[in-house]
């Protein structure tokens, strides 16, 4: 946790805040901080700032705090995903938080299990806190929207084209593709498929709604590692 | 497991291989292959192949083995990494060797807990078995070397300079420094802090040893996040 993340609920007044639940815990335990420490706070969704402590026990921080950084920018790249096991699955929710992306799509596929569809993984209010986790580590207040498409061919055939319009539009899968681009300039939207894959039809479908297919060499990597790589690649953040 | 990998116990003659163990459950449960099936095999530190299963059943698999096939190329890139916690590790070895990574130097820091060296993380035998887990994964053979340096100064003044020589030698390092470069052409060797981290005397250390600190942007990530983004940045491998 290098930031606290704040709701509109938190605070008892114009600048002040009481923080119980693993926040607590962490100034307590982790941070072990004291009245008059300065932590690194920001309001979801909002600005990023300090908070100053004004007194802290096993019950309760209060904090006063001030508000005036903008978040870090976005990472321009739209995430079009295949639901996989509900353990990757956190992980590349914390995962895309933490690499700044704000617009993820999780989609069906033919090698997508459907006992996925019911675990909590597809629910917002667990992703909420797994996507929270990944702002908390990257210093970022603002929150990803995730879209869950239960069915592969309508969102395909009617919703992608217009969300990958004015995008640089790409399907990582393994083959003899041309190598995924390096430091891409403009808006993108990134397809990756679950553990084993898009199966060909999938992939040509992707190709019709304007995907171009790219490959990340001979290795063939684990999905939450395709994330990072892609991510890594197509976005000089750095720079 | 996208590749079974053999070890040289496994051959009971020139080309013909009896498993047991987690590849057998594998091949029954997973895969649920049948006499005749052919399988992607490779022998550890050897060439790749396919093997034909001559008979399966609940306690051996027995395959006819042909190997003809070179590993794909090692990324060139050591790694030099801060001790971080158990749980990383693991993720972080099996990470390593699905990236091609061959050289991992393992150090201490001053945020790497003393416990840490106590866990199995630190112990070829454990550490044998992730390696493996990433090969498996990344249809590779070759096993990377794991070498656990305890001490921080000796290792980092009279080692680093030798292994670095001829290498871009980088130390990834949160604040205003130059960005990471992409799809450097030139053996490298890249140094990682542990979570939290190396403190300012460690980065200064590392500098006098040669190497260039580096900026991985706004967003501070996780360790496991850090070494596959730095790896997917500086080496094209799908170049």
């Amino acid at each position: 946790m290098n930031i606290i993340l704040l709701s509109p609920d938190d605070y008892i007044n114009d600048n002040t805040v009481q923080l119980v639940d693993d926040r607590l815990t962490h100034i307590n335990k982790v941070i072990r901080a004291q009245p008059g420490d300065r932590l690194r706070v920001g309001l979801i969704n909002g600005k990023i700032g300090y908070g100053i402590i004004n007194n802290v026990d096993k019950t309760l921080c209060s904090l006063t705090v001030k508000l005036d950084q903008e978040p870090p920018p976005a990472t321009p790249i739209t995430l079009v995903l295949a639901l996989s096991r509900p353990k990757m699955m956190r992980r590349i929710y914390r995962m895309a938080a933490e690499y700044g992306l704000k617009d993820i799509y999780i989609i069906n596929s033919y090698k997508t299990e459907k006992s996925f569809w019911q675990s909590p993984v597809v629910e917002q209010q667990s992703v909420h806190k797994y996507l929270l986790q990944g702002l908390e580590q990257s210093v970022d207040t603002v929150l990803p929207s995730v879209t869950f498409k239960k069915y592969f061919k309508p969102f395909i055939e009617d919703e992608l084209a217009t969300l990958a319009a004015g995008k640089k539009a790409l399907v990582a899968h393994p083959g003899n593709h041309p190598p995924c681009p390096i430091a891409v300039k403009q808006p993108m939207i990134l397809a990756i498929g679950p553990e084993g894959g898009f199966i060909p039809y999938e992939v040509e479908k992707l190709n019709q709604a304007g995907f171009d297919t790219v490959s990340l060499g001979p290795r063939i990597l684990r999905v939450e590692n395709a994330v990072s790589t892609l991510v890594a690649r197509l976005f000089d953040g750095a720079a």
